[in-house]
């Protein structure tokens, strides 16, 4: 079939909706145009409303252009679910496995997402990371090759291993999520900051990276021993707290039984540059150096790469 | 001077208030009657119109008792302030740091806590638990002799290292206030069980007991992916995060640097006795097998040695 030469991509999470018109030019999109909407967690259950209302000027423009999915919209609690796909797989086998259907005028792809599930401790899943690992690997040939750790920090930190172009593992960290609970709600900050503090980061990164034996939950209390005692500054704790979680997150990732630092090509951090630049400083103390993508820019890659793979088969 | 018979000693913590009065017979007292009122964070700083209201009818039968009190009330949040007292201390000494004032027609003694401060990663406090540890070497002559670990399990647990009758190290974990952030507000449940699964429970514990490098942040999330992939039922999601995070506390604790297992004469638990026998089921996983005590038990013991200390000094 001859691939249109507008498409529309959609990142829908839990959280929010990001849309965005493209235009394929040669192998890649450009973006034209971009929108936002509700997240499936706020969307009420009416996804083909909120899609419908969101791309309405596009649709009025363009007509039935095709819709490209990924994110939480594909689970079961969102739209039509496209059941996972066990790892090892390639990126793009995860796209073919796209679940299609009509939605007006338009044809709507949903990309599933991956899931490892060899036994109850390597268990885990990602939705939506799946199109920047696809990205990632797009934008240098030499990523096809070899083992290489990927990070994807946010809300949960996704660790991705990638071996020969074929994704082997993923695993899971909930430091973006604890970081809230614990900055907002519990009794360790009495209000956040509004700006890093990068030295309060490091010295709280310090402590849980140099643990001997990982003792997090022990660690935490002393966000507040340390301001009870005068050692801590109420206006750097949410950056000691930020420093602790993430230091313990990069400290599970080097001690991990499922790949080997020595053998590994390359780190890579793909991610917002601000957070990616708290997982950088922490990964140097360890002499770590990672290297850091835009995930706008793996969002685009990954996406192009799907548009090839699904709709110029 | 004559101690009196009757005497009011207060638990006033963060959340809630609890009054007993007491009659002392020989060494020990013995409770009349309790009453319970606002914690510390509810009080609205007039905490000495609280406590009259609170004892009011004991006021009126018996006149001026002494009040003995500890907790979070005499933090720099409460009503007169009575520092930390530093390990190693014998906890009757803490005692006698006790700050004492007038509020209307009854003295007060307000308890300190204890600190630890040898340097940022073992600075440490607590103020309440000094009473339990304090009941609790009174309960047998040989609790004076040898280094013993108690672990007080609550909203924070309190590991406390004694020897030879001193406290010389606490450490606290924030294992019951994680469980009530991850359990209400979080993306891994759903629905917190009203029962204990204790299959779930002990699923969960050894995970994070048998984890070789304590790798607790990248656990977490497989409360989620559990459920995601069928392989636990949301009605055991809570039991199994509360075996997740007892099971982290207790291996940071046999894992610790501050102490040797092999050196220690006894382990023993104080708190409540359902939250002490989820304590105990994970210790015996890992062969270890506590002593249990009640915290009332403790507690009357606790403040029992005080009136002898502070009253008939």
């Amino acid at each position: 079939m001859t691939a249109p030469d507008k498409v529309i991509v959609v990142d829908w999470g839990a959280s929010c909706l990001r849309a965005y018109l493209c235009l394929a030019v040669g192998k890649e999109l450009t973006v034209l145009d971009s929108v936002s909407g509700p997240g499936v967690t706020k969307a009420g259950n009416d996804f083909e409303a909120v899609l419908t209302s969101v791309i309405s000027s596009w649709s009025a423009s363009y007509g039935g252009l095709p819709v490209l999915m990924s994110g939480h919209i594909g689970s079961n609690l969102g739209w039509h679910e496209a059941p996972y796909v066990f790892c090892p797989v390639s990126p793009v086998d995860v796209a073919l496995h796209a679940v299609s259907f009509m939605a007006g005028i338009h044809k709507v792809y949903v990309i599933p997402g991956v899931s490892c599930a060899d036994n109850d401790q390597h268990m885990d899943v990602m939705r939506g990371e799946e199109i920047h690992v696809l990205g990632w690997l797009k934008l240098d040939s030499r990523h096809e090759q070899g083992t290489h750790l990927l990070c994807l920090p946010g809300t949960h930190t996704k660790w991705v291993l990638v071996k020969d172009g074929v994704i082997s593992m993923v695993k899971t960290a909930i430091t973006g999520e604890l970081y809230d609970l614990l900055c907002h709600q519990s009794v360790l900050i009495q209000q956040a900051a509004e700006q890093m503090d990068m030295c309060a980061f490091q010295r709280g990164a310090k402590l849980t990276l140099e643990s001997e034996n990982g003792q997090f939950v022990h660690g935490l209390f002393s966000v507040r021993t340390l301001q009870v005692l005068g050692r801590l500054k109420p206006e750097e704790a949410s950056s000691y707290l930020s420093g602790l979680l993430i230091g313990s997150d990069i400290r599970a990732a080097l001690m991990a039984q499922e790949w080997r630092l020595d053998e590994l090509a390359s780190i890579t951090l793909i991610g917002s540059p601000p957070l990616c630049g708290l997982f950088e400083t922490t990964m140097k103390m360890k002499q770590l150096t990672p290297g850091c993508v835009d995930d706008k820019q793996t969002c685009l890659s990954g996406f192009s790469a799907i548009y090839r793979a699904v709709l110029k088969e």
